[in-house]
């Protein structure tokens, strides 16, 4: 396993974390002079906050650990593409690196909607690299909607026949 | 004053609590039923977090108050056009109404490098209204970076007086 794809992989680890949760299923950490420094996953249900997506919480954590604001020697690594609100914090941090597994179609900003992590008009740019452990990603987030789809199509069953008694 | 203005002159006075601190003095309040339930100003030197911008800060008091990630019935006010990061947890946060002050032409992601709260892509679009109290908020932030070029002069002259010795 490469370096790139041992850090996924624990990226991935948190995702199935959220999952386990009834969470999205999406992970990422920090890493620091080949340290992790900061893990998240998203929490938005259980927190009940917009902010807790998973980059945000693996940045937080390694803003505490640096003390500082400046990430600028770490490496982000997340399951899926950023969303707009990521890929700023991401800016906002001075990360210079960032691997993301599986493409979010509908709101990612790095490749998706936006290239707001290569924008020249800003001062800060980053380097992005796509497609590590991007199957198993993308597996872990449609088998966790069908599921909820799954879930949503019987206890609407269940009240359609309660409604019949 | 309107309602609006009022709103905004709250976000300005965390703005100037912000440059007390020596922050870029940026505020925000998140008002809800028309009461004040997050209050926020730009703290990312003296937090050290790069996600301490004014409107993150609100934003997530407003979700504890409320105990919900939806801020559906929400507004925002903020002295300063917001970032990516911040255009971006506005929409994750479903806030419908966002009043800004001035334009911020080198980061701005609601007008001035991107219409990030009227994408059409997006599953969420937020009404933007620019302008209230726009020449007191810029005019703070001009105050504040022209007082730090000053500070900066002074002490280069100083350190070049003190090799001249």
């Amino acid at each position: 396993m490469t370096r790139e794809t041992e850090y996924m992989k624990i990226a991935l680890d948190l995702a199935e974390k959220a999952r386990e949760m009834g969470e999205v299923p999406v992970g990422a950490v920090v890493v620091f002079e080949n340290r992790v420094i900061g893990k998240g996953f998203n929490k938005r249900e259980s927190a009940q906050s917009p902010l807790s997506h998973a980059e945000i919480e693996a940045i937080s954590e390694a803003a505490a650990y640096l003390k500082s604001w400046r990430l600028e020697d770490c490496e982000l690594y997340v399951t899926l593409e950023p969303c707009i609100m990521c890929s700023g914090a991401i800016v906002q941090s001075r990360i210079p690196k960032v691997y993301f597994g599986a493409r979010d179609p509908k709101a990612g900003g790095v490749r998706s909607l936006y290239t707001l992590l290569e924008d020249e008009r800003l001062n800060h740019r980053v380097e992005v690299v796509e497609g590590i452990l991007a199957v198993e990603s993308a597996e872990l987030l449609s088998g966790f909607f069908r599921e909820i789809r799954e879930k949503q199509k019987l206890s609407k069953k269940q009240s359609e026949s309660g409604n019949l008694e």
